[in-house]
């Protein structure tokens, strides 16, 4: 598989390198970077010295895709729109890790407050693997999940395709590492700023709201008929650590159920499923389970007081939120082993 | 004023004494530590190395009281509640800052799996002292609220003592540093499991949920008359700092209302409390903003997707969640300014 | 006392105004911002919400001293020559923060790569509260020590003044945290590369290397009329924090000495100092027991193996390392007692 | 390959694990763990969970070697002398992670402070794999470095090895990440006291300098017939962060030599090594270049003024400080390629 991977040097970039660079299945044909053309990947990050990707030459866009059967395209939103349609021309595959292909146009306006182009979201298929499976299977253009959207969706995926939770006042209080906010500096990701310090952001207004909305209520739709329109109030924390989402979701159940069973729901739902793991009723899940893996770790409560169900969901931002999932899309995709290269247990 | 404090090498005694020191208007006559009574606090605790108060020698708890008119517990619960009868008995004002004395023997014992002492409770004022400042000036014996107990009924009692919110599926998604779990080295505690990670704990148990319950309720009965059991679902995690404890509330509002409303009904029950600072609309509170402050920083949103009113608070856990409130409270049942020794801009 | 503090949104102009605030005996009469000059304080830095000195506006440099007796200059290094003059002529009295006023014109030069007005130097008394303490309280134009400059010049003061220390191969091994980079974001600085990472930077080139020389040099000539030149290796690497400087300072001894006497020696040197703790023989300073205040605290230990003698010292580079230091020279040149609004415990 | 692991829930033997569970040539035959026998691994260290390796049971010592070729002890010190005996009786091979075969009795009992059984060093080839790799490949007990000793040999092999450098007055100051002090919760790993800290500790008394002083000797004498005692001054410092040595070496050069020519020497003497990565003359090493890796990073600089070389060097303590050198050590033994399942490129 020859591969380039656009937008080389950003977080999601570097990672999707990583993780590929080690395969013998795969060869990086290109890598590009708008601000560092020219120099090695090495010298423009510093930690992949001494391995054989660390000598590839970062390119401009146009050269780094020359050669390359799939491009993922790891560049800001706006950008990923712009040169997809003339990828996808040249008989590439396309995976975008951007918001750009994920909505319908003017769900992209109004939440990214962003032109969009007219028919980006018609030729995508979303890739949130453990949902869309076959389709991705024979898709050539992937729409990445946002980072807060997989966490998000694969927590509540299991209520709502077997319709057992309501539609509205569904309340996600996510929490993310830094690096969920890019690499550019800014006074937000400064250090002084950042560290010790807790805080909401984007408070009902963030991106990636719209994405979860609509899988949530395509996914019960597609599983039973009935369609609603969802209402997802996502709250977004930024946590003082490098990486790793946790969404707190809370969800009001349809009808009464013990907690077991609402676990069953989930193991029932996740069975087989490599990359996430239900855990015990009641134990919640920690970022340092996941964080350095392409999983998804999930725990269940319902709260006998207040009749609420609570499912907590963990992964790492920029591997199951970003370049890992990417990769686990490129695996379906080109039929190789879902799990070739993402074969991670957490570190200490 | 004549001050002992109790378990003076806990976080919270420690932050007593750290507070108190420089206050020309109390002589602390007696600190006690049972662990490490015989040494000088500076030896226990050597940040206090070459103030004078570090040459206080550590002594038992009898010792450490005897010429105290006020005596502030900082001991573990289920101490706090066999000293007290006694401490009362000889006439000290007593400020507790364990849970010993906050809540009705059934509700203590169910939730902190402890055995209660009948009368503890009764004796007591819960010492929220924007709620309570009244009952807080004539009283003996304060029951210091719990952390996170100030962080989501501030945060909360403006819209039950106006009787705008349903009683009902109050969600209160808190998360907290690591010196709220106390000084002593667990698994939980250790550097290397607490870093970079981030988890929920206790979920739908935590000992501070009665106490939120009961006091929203009767915040409201008191200003209304209206009695209703209220339910609340308190949901901690811990986050990867000293310091600090935010809540996002969720709640349901009784009526339509706009987000200025919300705010404006904010800003009238807190004009003039010199520890709260209501934020503009939108404005999201941050845990630099707090602490090292005695404050609490409110910031609220209303959801117009799914018509829920979010509340976001943030305090230091040790100063207005535990020492900083107890002096507060220290204050009014001495009559000296309320701010007295209290006013601290928070650091870079 | 009339002050203005000039560069007042930066982390020491922040500093210098949350120590001065509750200050009854000074008047803070103007404050100056180049990038956000008509916002007010609590706008530009929301930590000042709720303070009396949150509603004063930042002006340009210029309105912002017309009343001042004292200015204080927190502005990058470059600016402060430029307006110190002018001040001076107006009878006001600087306190400047920058390297601006440390250094010779050839050394500043060599070492700051940048220009030097060439009389910047002639005028300034080193602020070097412990040591220049007499010439600062007569000063007009106080030149504040560096922060790594102020930890290492401490720590070796009492072996130079001496004369027991040789004057080659002094090697200072220095670690500060990342408010000492400055506020203004850049990629060194981002959380996401600073955090769980460590790593030395300007390895012998530090600016702050002449002024230790100089300072060194010139302390024994005074005590002892021994002049030499002194040669300093400055290793200042970057930690994981926000504030606290910590070096480990490496000295060879003119002859033989123990442990203790070693010691001695800097118990007699800082007898009677406010902000000077000499620890117990073979006790290390942790940047825990000095952040938040204005003390440096100190540890020498005397290696038997290698007759290598090593001082140990830690202060918060923002407070005695930058605007602590200038608050306490300030009220050395305005005869008020040294420790005013500098008395601090250790928060835990 | 059939592996023990002993010692399996402490951070070291969960490190070595984890190196070796993805591996298709390793059986992990048996794990242990004295207080945890009996639950399944994935119980004991939930990040294990959902991995084949996470279901193999915790068994006593005994237990889990009985089918071992190589049993790797990752023992506090004390026990692995105990039992490597019995083991190497047995005819399987050792490779232990403590401090018990690196000394003679003498320098044991002296730098450990407990008692040595006589012959435990006797036994043991000393596994720096990058000095000593034709004796690993033969040996049946290995001796794995410390961690600070492995970070600062590779520091300074090539400069002994080439007898440029005097032997005394060897400096090292060093840093380290809280992983190094062990699982066991203590006062000192406490996250509320470790964060935002920093100090130093065991100064001049940390139980690696005899290591590292006998091996530089040694490897001076082995290339240089040249013997002479070396007294090396190690400087311990605790590090904020959950692992990463950085070692800072000041050495006193027994000639004049430019920068350049230092740098070659090491490029010289690490010419082909797989995991030692010699940077540009002027740059410093980072630990996020390391950590997550087997690799050391080394820079140098040379002091103009001072004359004294500059050796920087970063490791990952618990992999190329630990498990991973002891795999690679593993790797040498069993004639294995070296690089087996040690190649990773570190994560943002």
């Amino acid at each position: 598989m020859r591969i380039a991977i656009c937008g080389a040097t950003g977080y999601s970039g570097i990672e999707a390198i990583r993780l590929l660079a080690p395969r013998t299945d795969v060869t990086i044909v290109g890598i590009s970077s708008e601000t560092q053309a020219g120099l090695m990947l090495e010298e423009a990050v510093p930690g992949f010295r001494g391995f054989a990707v660390g000598r590839l030459r970062l390119l401009s866009l146009r050269d780094a895709v020359t050669e390359a059967e799939v491009v993922i395209l790891a560049l800001p939103h706006g950008e990923a729109m712009r040169v997809a349609p003339e990828l996808l021309a040249q008989g590439k595959s396309v995976i975008d890790l951007s918001g750009d292909h994920r909505l319908p146009r003017d769900a992209y306006e109004s939440w990214y407050k962003a032109e969009s182009l007219s028919d980006a979201y018609a030729d995508a298929i979303y890739g949130l693997t453990e949902w869309n499976r076959a389709a991705i299977a024979k898709a050539s253009l992937i729409a990445n999940p946002g980072c807060y959207a997989t966490c998000a969706e694969l927590a509540l995926l299991p209520l709502f395709e077997r319709d057992v939770a309501e539609s509205s006042q569904i309340l996600i209080d996510a929490k993310s590492g830094v690096s969920g906010a890019g690499k550019k500096p800014t006074a937000t990701t400064h250090y002084v700023e950042a560290d010790e310090n807790f805080f909401a952001y984007k408070l009902g207004r963030h991106q990636h709201t719209p994405e979860i909305e609509m899988t949530l209520r395509e996914a019960r739709r597609r599983q039973t008929g009935f369609d609603e329109s969802v209402q997802v109030l996502l709250a977004t924390h930024l946590l003082p650590i490098k990486r790793g989402i946790l969404c707190t979701a809370y969800v009001k159940l349809k009808e009464e159920m013990s907690g077991e069973a609402l676990r069953d729901l989930f193991c029932a739902r996740y069975e087989g499923e490599p990359f996430v793991d239900v855990l015990p009723y009641g134990v919640s899940p920690q970022l340092k389970w996941v964080n350095g893996t392409n999983r998804v770790s999930i725990g269940v409560y319902l709260d006998p007081r207040t009749q609420t169900a609570v499912v907590l969901s963990a992964l790492d931002n920029l591997i199951k939120g970003a370049a890992g999932q990417a990769i686990q899309n490129l695996n379906v995709m080109t039929g190789v082993n879902e799990q070739e290269g993402l074969w991670f247990v957490p570190a200490v």
